[in-house]
């Protein structure tokens, strides 16, 4: 079943599964985006404040993004506003596993799209020891079965 | 000359250059990181509500970062606690160049760590109209020269 913009029940929270990061991919992940030597090089990484190589905080949002994705796929997103209180609490090393909680906080028509419904959903990620990795709050749209007149 | 926290400047305002997105390079991420229609394939993005192929938001926002870290290698940055205000005004749609600047506006001891220190930095990407896409002001740390006694 299609879900739009009037499907949503704010309180209503997603488990969107959880993905193990590799340090393949978060070297190749820095290569492109953010190569800083804490993300590229295990041993300049050591010496660094992070004690270790860890994924960028960008990488670490992204992984979380794809979780959202995967488990909301009934659902009619249509892009994002933005994005609040971006917090990276603790770092994504090699071998973690994030697991990606997602919750409707809030919902609004949109004031200039009549097609299109706001929803503000509040995303947590946690390790495999259950601490909070990341969490943000953002400002999605979805969609309206019915525009409104 | 390697910079530390000690020698940032609140009011400087670093050009961060710019950088042309492809199609291709649209696809092969959202494919990774944030696989919807509107971001993968053309034909269902022309009729989305954005109305042909835009770029993740979290891909604008890594161009930014990449930019940002490729033109500030001199300064000895320890990864960032978070995003505040992160907004995606306008699409970023292939063939589209994002210039990035970015400008530091406050500075503060870290009351946790004394080898570090916080800055925070506002950046925004425009495109090649000078039409604002994406702003967000991040909570960085950096190394301090000097630790705090």
């Amino acid at each position: 079943m299609t879900r739009y913009y009037e499907d949503v029940e704010v309180g209503e929270t997603i488990d969107c599964g959880s993905y193990e990061v590799t340090k393949e991919e978060i070297v190749e992940f820095a290569e492109k985006y953010d190569p800083q030597p804490f993300h590229l090089d295990e041993e300049a990484a050591k010496d660094s404040f992070l004690g270790g190589l860890v994924a960028s905080g960008w990488q670490t949002a992204c992984l979380c993004m794809r979780q959202n994705v995967d488990h909301m796929r009934d659902r009619r997103f249509a892009g994002a506003r933005g994005v609040d209180d971006l917090r990276w609490i603790r770092p994504l090393r090699p071998g973690d596993t994030l697991s990606v909680e997602t919750e409707f906080v809030a919902k609004e028509p949109n004031e200039t799209y009549p097609a299109i419904g706001n929803v503000t959903l509040e995303t947590i990620g946690r390790n495999q020891r259950d601490e909070p990795v990341i969490s943000y709050r953002a400002l999605g749209m979805m969609e309206r079965r019915e525009p409104i007149e």
